[in-house]
């Protein structure tokens, strides 16, 4: 069977694109949404760990016939774009790099999600490149699409934001929310590559458990997005860890600042979301399959009997939640058609 | 390989014991407790759909070389005891006719679990047997420990009130509790053994969902047993299907009515559950592996950075959340060692 | 979020297909992949079960935004071809009457797959349409590409011989098959969506099992395709069911009228599957996750220290198994490429 | 909640046991069947890597409140009987060691399981301690149970050994095996505690895939075996790995010296395993959840349409394929009922 690309370029590239830590689960998934891509050229996909290896011997399914190479980050060469998906910490230094170059950049980390230093430097320590800090876009391109056209680096957030905020933007955004309870899920994907007993098949299988139950990073991103789009409330936030490989669901409960009927709810959420490519509000609750593989969020709000919000949202924590959002973005920064290479 | 029971019984039982409705999951895994129960003698294990078939053909693993029989309620003889675990709104009737022949009953149903009838007509229809409607006793030993001593009629908890009642009541128990919301997650054996396009492998690998998101019908037992502990709150109450097979995890939020540090909340849990013989206080957050075919419950409990209490519960649904937890009642009803035949 | 079609049709489309019986596993999945084919346009999808509702409702991850209705097969208006999706034997009659209308037909059922209709009617009864028996081109495009291009009837090949056949065919067109043993192990979708105590998850979670050991309609198949390949040899055919959704593994055995050194077979498979479009050789053991969702199959060779030849073959049971399989064909019936819709 | 032990020891210990190497999956569980036999004391569980930790922090559901401790194995006192589940290698050192001292050793590993040092060597390499090599009793009490009772070395079959013989030995003793194929399936257990990205869920969910497809070390083991039974008949042996935790099962295809009809076959099997109290004849193919979590081994066997018998067993991969296979011979050496703390 001869390697085909499925969908061949449609003329020149608007970007010859770089993925830089792409043996790891984001890495290799944004690898493969470039590689098929009908705009982007994927130039070089690089792993300090994996260098010399292909990446479709490690993630087959991806189907991408590269060699993985080494990346120096301070000399690269006919590349326009980077999807930087490196550990927290250890991307600061290399996206640096690579902005001094020109290259636009799409941080997968955490390192430029924050507006606070010592916010970052609380729940990550010291950061890496402190000039850079301040100057991402927040890629959820739902809240901040016009600012992400033509921005040169990009903060995609993290998984558990993308779901939280997604499920809760309509009711922040009018200032609603007072108090907000996180209850969030996630297959083990979300885990990452790195081996760990946790894990292991036979630990996962039939299992499910609280994780970070003392405090999870990804809290102070949900209260500075809910914050800033107008609702400063309160968030507590418990994720979990389910025995399935791709998926994540944030179900919400807010309490808010005046009440809501469940219609009026319902309405202002189709509403908010009816020109959204990628959100889609949902008659009933969600579930985990139907977002698989798809940069989609699948999202339903209900108001229960005492009057609390209930607002759910299913993504696919690699795809919207990390590697196709980035693209998403990139689509942005490029100013091609936001779906391009999506659908 | 002989048939053989694998500890033989310690003198005369305590009780003869029938278990009626012993082809669904519940009623099968009472049957096998009771089977191997050194002072209980399982007599009949009835059915109405697989009356004729063998319990060890329909459940293997449970190694219970019984054929199924068909019940008549009305003449039952050579039995002291009965565990019905038939469904809601059935099972009142037979529960009734059991009671009429003096024979005790532990229900497994939500028929006996509420103590208002309009409520229970509100979720659950017209009853069956009004009449015993208020006569029974709730079967949460940790909570009603005496009145299960000698009573005649319990009614064991739903699975997730058993969680959620559990993760709270050391701050029920002092009137601690304001606003509780709970996130409840369950395997599909919860869903019972009709088969259903929902439960089909090919549906629930790789899935989750949230399920009865515009009520569920445990959420008033839970505001009740809370309520009749000291903390009438109301309860915001959200299950989730999970792609395992037993198995049940309580994530309790609770606002107090005056705050409470973590150590002091930690301290009173221990405190609360020291001579609990199935109640384990963990030191960090449970998981379900760990109370897998057991009736243990498993809590942890924390103050989040807001102050907001968090407290979790592990149980086993169809073990301490129905049939073993049935089994440890009728161990108190007939005044036997509560612990007997379930370690 | 807006309902759009991932790929818009390339000019006029080359057929206006209906797919019959698109509320199964297989007819779903073929529903969905002539939806997005760039060539083909569905002009409906049937059901008799459930017609009336939307496809993408029983299905939301293909994303067909088609109400399912009712097929009269007697009278089928602007259709230029069919995907019959319909168990055995029920599948034949209408076979027949799109035919009698001049509709192409692609058959996913048993009915027109054998040869010999006393063999037909040991396995699955009495014929519904033996006008058509022997009629029909085998579908498996790998060994009959020519007959396929401008057939009228095709009947896709069971899942089982599509894996076993394509294991073995390089090895049985050189006649060298002295005898056969076949391996088989297939996830929960071959079972159909039929609702059934073996597949709830609590039966099929950590359980894996032989089934039909007393003989598998299959089998017949295997035989008949090998034997038209030039090596009519004896099969033993054993298929087991595992715990996982779409995706089936073939494990031959072959003893050969001539031995074959390790190298040698591995040669031929490469030279005989080179050019072909979806068969890739692996350098060693093929795994399920690299097949799912596509129309490819993975085959291995070697020959262990006793000189017996052990070949596998992967592929996703539903897709080159079934519904992507009979794409594959349409697309040769029609004269299009034959990968068109399938990359 | 008190730690418990949940039987009492009946009386002075028949044994004081030591477990080495108490982490791994096989010797935590047989330190958790120690702990509970009725006969014996466990009175240490050694380990090198996690010396100092709990092992009912590490197996919590195992419940066995121990600290791991390290082992000195040339200085043990208090310790009639040892259980060394070691890696193939390390293992033989020890076992000298501990017999040395006059210990009894129940090794789990490989090196004593061969007859022939030339073979030993061929698949493990060179042999820790040759002194001893050729003393041990394999450890199959279904076929060496007079050897075992006094015995003062035992080792432990491998897990596929133990399906595999168990599903021949009624054939292989009366030398009618002429050709065997042993297709073998097992579960992640079977993979061992090593973290690894094969064993990753994200990487095994939905997954199956054969290994060791050029030769695994179990095939001269399984070889030996049917030989020394009195058919010594060429073996191909392929295992597969599954998307489970416990289980294995191995399905035989055998070609006999002389024909068998399927009715003297199952026959033969009921009468050759009526005594034995861990194996199970079934009128029916095997499934892996009715074994899961015990000594028994399920075993059924067929006659297919061409001749060839199909042998299938079901074990538990760490129990009867291991830890509770490795307990049953201690019970035998110790001249204790065999089943004695397995039931």
């Amino acid at each position: 069977m001869a390697e085909t690309r499925p969908q061949p370029l449609l003329g020149e590239p608007a970007a010859r694109v770089l993925v830089a830590g792409a043996s790891g689960f984001t890495g290799a998934l944004a690898a493969q949404i470039v590689w098929d891509h009908p705009r982007l050229q994927l130039v070089a996909a690089t792993s300090r760990s994996d260098a010399g290896k292909r990446l479709d011997a490690l993630y087959p399914r991806y189907r991408v016939p590269l060699a993985l190479t080494e990346l120096d980050p301070e000399s690269v060469d006919g590349v326009d774009a980077a999807i930087v998906a490196y550990p927290h910490g250890a991307a600061a230094p290399t996206v640096a790099a690579l902005r001094r170059q020109g290259i636009l950049v799409v941080d997968l980390s955490a390192d430029f999600r924050l507006r606070e230093m010592s916010t970052y430097e609380r729940w990550y320590g010291e950061h890496g490149a402190p000039e850079l800090f301040g100057e991402a876009v927040y890629g959820l391109s739902e809240l901040y699409r016009e600012q992400l056209r033509g921005a040169k680096l990009v903060a995609t957030p993290g998984c558990y934001p993308t779901a939280s905020v997604l499920a809760l933007a309509p009711l922040a955004e009018r200032g609603l929310l007072a108090d907000v309870v996180v209850n969030a899920m996630q297959g083990t994907s979300g885990y990452g590559r790195s081996s760990d007993d946790l894990v292991h098949f036979s630990a996962m299988t039939e299992n499910a458990f609280p994780y970070k139950t003392e405090g999870h990073r990804h809290r102070p991103e949900i209260e500075q997005e809910l914050a800033a789009l107008g609702s400063p409330a309160p968030v507590v936030f418990v994720p979990h860890l389910l025995p399935l490989d791709q998926g994540e669901l944030a179900t919400c409960f807010a309490t808010l600042s005046e009440p809501l009927a469940k219609e009026d709810a319902q309405a202002l959420y189709r509403e908010r979301y009816a020109d959204e490519p990628f959100v889609k509000v949902l008659d009933g609750p969600p579930n985990l399959r139907a977002v698989r593989d798809t940069n989609e969020c699948h999202v339903y709000v209900t108001v229960e009997e005492h009057g609390r919000v209930v607002a759910f949202a299913a993504i696919d924590n690699i795809w919207k939640g990390a590697a196709s959002q980035g693209v998403q973005n990139l689509n942005l920064m490029l100013d091609l058609d936001e779906t391009e290479g999506l659908l």
